[in-house]
């Protein structure tokens, strides 16, 4: 038997590791990867830490953990792997099992035949179409070139001001490293909230938390890129507002690149990914593809979702090298679409379905929590960490989990995560077995607190308020009493200021006469994260009171202005 | 009706939990803590970092998250409880459903009746019966007058030579505090390698990296304490030797308080624990417990244990609590013994079963491996960790995990304790969707690269060798071609030294001929992690050798001295 042929498209993620993986299972096979940029394995999800000065040496970017660059010699030499870098790959003959491609430096054409190919085609960010986009000044970051750019800009310490267009992840992580060069940055998102993986109430904690650092601008999006001679000056908005700035740049999302999948006539899905099967197989049995250019399948809703996220594309590529040597043995089993971003100071993820997606998703029955705590004992320095939980409430199965905080997010997420892959329930999360120290954790985790408050909910211990209905609340005039129940002097330190009475929980049996008459009247109780909150809920509602709510995390997971 | 009765003896973890857990379950139940310390809930896990200046303010080892010391006034005003500290149970008078006390102050005795009675009377440490046992400067690390003794011990910085007896959990936490308080350490332990959870090579990593900071004595016991005029001067061992010294902690163990319990006619189980079933009841059905006092089922193995952690203390409390009030609705599932400490810069933990308690339990058909990687990246100032897996090979379920290293050990063994508590096979684990960002971990995260490695083993693709059986076989001056693939620079900088040929991975296939000619010869190849190494094996096999192996974690899990 000859040796079989594997061509791969693509040089980032998903296509070197399907390559690699491919040679793995197959020492004879002819393995050649079609590369558009110049340089191969690029650690693109680290381009904003070079950017924001995390390290200096870029080389690390194109780096084996050895310390070798990743590039043409090394792929030959370590893995026996054809690389062809500056090679489009132009068409793809199905018929004929072969692919056409141009050398892009020096303009030749050819073709090579596959027994099998693999598209790793990535996506390609999202440019609003208005007047201006041509100018100087004006970026994605998604390119080694475009980190380039930014990283310059950086070192050369004369751009003053700078607007990121997009408030999702790249916008964020973006703010973060223009941030650290010293540039005054204003976010523009077009949404009314940042990063719409979260909930709002959660988008809205930080977004409080990024106005510290820069300026955020919502519900509003660009209408033209203002210039003279041909370089940026300004950002106009659709409102009208001008923004003098010397760069732009623009993270509102990607598309996935299926140029060349659609023209040889594969199958594309509804999100406008290449389709796939759990082999990672596409509508032709000989082609496969993975990475950015797929759609993949959400575990929980089972609906298609575009999902371009560093860690599938690694997991897809390595399936997609498999099952092209082997048959069809290795299966992807979807996403639950976890994802996490550092936002200076803050972690910031969601796994699963937020509420707001769920309901999107026709999840009609949701329970919800907002838990706010500590990471680590307070002796051990521990950092907040502020989860909103979501289940479904007939089954209690759990959803989805939003963390953000100072505190150990990707933990936590990563706990969440395994939980949401296992089916698990809230019934059994709440005696979960994890590792346990004080300079690791809390006696029972953040994790299995947010779990027993929602059981408690789940069993009509207490019912909760959210800080927003609690705000419209307030904001329609409605007759609350509002029970801070924290101690005089933490409140004297730190208080919201929104007609609430004080009586310190250790005090509430012995004030009871201070209550309402009406036993029916609403109530709202809150600490700084609501535990003591709850407790004084629980002892309402022992003496008789009907309408009692708990402020869901507290002060702590308030996302508006507190009078001090 | 009237008010239930209940009692609660202890007032450390579980005991507390529980009276608040009734409490809020309940807010007329009249609800009394008896506890023999003059103490109530004290985080007792946090006295080695008390001892080791982590903190200096006392009263956080007894402090709500509000910062108020949870004494008797707290107890009785936030929650109703009455506790009754520096009061000893004396006996359990089942038939008449009263409780026996004393009041250790003033020597009163009294009773009390209950409807629901709560054990949480704790454990006891172990104190090996030698002479001189009895002299000063012998003390344990249980209870807050031993955390007080240690913290003055190091806050007058007299003594500078102590001996840690013990080298599990607690022996190890307590080097840590005595050396940062610039104590010379000597640790004795009695088996062949400290902490016990982990298997003998992971062990052996750890102990590697004490011996930079104390001296470390295995396969020895005390036989006596030497002292002059009452006060200790030396341990002596069983073999004879004499350490001087002036402070030994002893940290063999704890055995559960059962006293009471056994008085009263309650079962005991095989371990030396109170028998209780999965509502937290013990034999009598008006009687619970929980915590360090009693005998937990280990959930893999299905054997009885005794699992003194604090977090299973305070989840056993919360249950115990809820079923005096609301009968029995709160299930404990079990235990998979998650465990973890911090041992100066590294974090060390285990959770499930180890390889050899695994062996222990009948587990007869078992795949390991050890994996060593960077916790995120390089240019993220990637940490490192080194787990071993242990799995079921022919159910392929994930039995158990060891983690070690600089690197987020806390993260990777809470991943691991939720995909046993799942009862995720290594094909459920391989594709799971973790966060990922450069700051929090690799793209493909180190816990599922250890599910693939082991996927690959258990798919037959290569073999592996641990170091201590590549030990021994050099010992035994087998002849073996030894393999390093790294680069001539990697083996200038670090290196075995046992007789290893180098040849970089980049130039194997073109040096084969310097290969034996046997084909049968046995191999063993490795890189600094061994991801190098199993493609040098991959490439080997693939040229015809049958008999190749890949160093299990490279030199980076080499837990013997290398030539540099």
């Amino acid at each position: 038997m000859s040796a079989k042929r594997i061509i791969v498209i693509g040089g980032s993620a998903a296509g070197p590791k399907a390559a690699s993986r491919a040679r793995r299972m197959d020492e004879n096979a002819e393995i050649t990867i079609y590369q558009k940029a110049s340089d191969l394995s690029m650690a693109s999800c680290g381009y904003p830490y070079y950017i924001g000065g995390f390290f200096n040496d870029r080389d690390q970017l194109l780096c084996s953990p050895a310390g070798v660059v990743r590039d043409s010699k090394f792929f030959w030499n370590a893995k026996k792997i054809t690389t062809k870098v500056k090679h489009e790959v132009t068409a793809i003959n199905r018929k004929e099992k072969v692919i056409e491609y141009i050398n892009m430096v020096t303009g030749e054409k050819g073709a090579a035949e596959y027994d099998k190919l693999i598209l790793a085609t990535g996506a390609t960010p999202r440019r609003p179409p208005v007047p201006g986009i041509e100018l100087k000044g004006i970026t994605t970051l998604q390119s080694l070139p475009d980190a380039d750019y930014l990283r310059k800009i950086r070192d050369e310490g004369k751009i003053k001001k700078a607007v990121v267009i997009g408030g999702g992840l790249i916008g964020i992580e973006t703010c973060e490293a223009l941030h650290l060069a010293g540039i005054e940055i204003t976010i523009v998102e077009l949404l009314p909230q940042l990063l719409t993986f979260l909930d709002q109430q959660m988008a809205r904690l930080v977004e409080k938390y990024v106005q510290s650092k820069a300026n955020v601008i919502l519900q509003n999006g660009v209408s033209a890129f203002i210039g003279e001679n041909g370089q940026l000056t300004a950002v106009k908005l659709q409102n009208g507002t001008e923004i003098p700035c010397d760069l732009a740049v623009i993270a509102i999302g990607v598309v996935p690149n299926t140029k060349l999948a659609k023209e040889a006539g594969l199958d594309i899905g509804k999100t406008g990914g290449i389709l796939v099967n759990d082999y990672m197989q596409t509508s032709d049995p000989d082609i496969y593809a993975g990475g950015d250019c797929i759609e993949a399948v959400n575990i929980i809703s089972k609906k298609p979702v575009h999902a371009p996220y560093g860690d599938l594309a690694n997991l897809q590529g390595r399936i997609a090298g498999e099952n092209v040597i082997a048959g069809n043995t290795a299966k992807f089993p979807g996403t639950i679409q976890t994802g996490i971003c550092k936002v200076f100071e803050y972690g910031v993820g969601a796994t699963g379905l937020s509420e707001q997606n769920a309901v999107r998703n026709g999840f009609t029955n949701l329970e919800t929590v907002v838990n706010a705590s500590l990471d680590k004992p307070g002796f051990m320095q521990g950092k907040l960490l502020i989860t909103k939980l979501v289940v479904d409430k007939s089954s209690k199965k759990i959803l989805g989990a939003q963390v953000i905080g100072p505190g150990e997010v990707s933990k936590q997420l990563a706990i969440w995560a395994m939980a949401i892959q296992a089916g698990f329930t809230v019934d059994q999360m709440v005696n979960s077995d994890l590792p346990y120290a004080p300079p690791f954790s809390l006696a029972i985790d953040h994790s299995i607190a947010t779990a027993h408050i929602i059981q408690n909910k789940l069993n009509g211990f207490f019912k909760g308020i959210s800080a927003e209905e609690l705000k419209e609340k307030i904001e329609n005039k409605q007759s609350i009493l509002l029970l801070d129940v924290r101690n005089a002097n933490e409140y004297e330190q730190m208080r919201l200021g929104i007609g609430e009475k004080l009586i310190p929980l250790g005090q509430i049996r012995s004030r009871l006469s201070e209550l309402p008459e009406d036993k029916n009247a609403e109530i709202v109780t809150w600490c700084k994260i609501s535990l003591r909150g709850y407790e004084a809920a629980l002892i309402l509602q022992a003496n008789g009171y009907t309408n009692v709510k708990v402020l869901e995390g507290g002060l702590m997971a308030w996302p508006f202005a507190r009078e001090k």
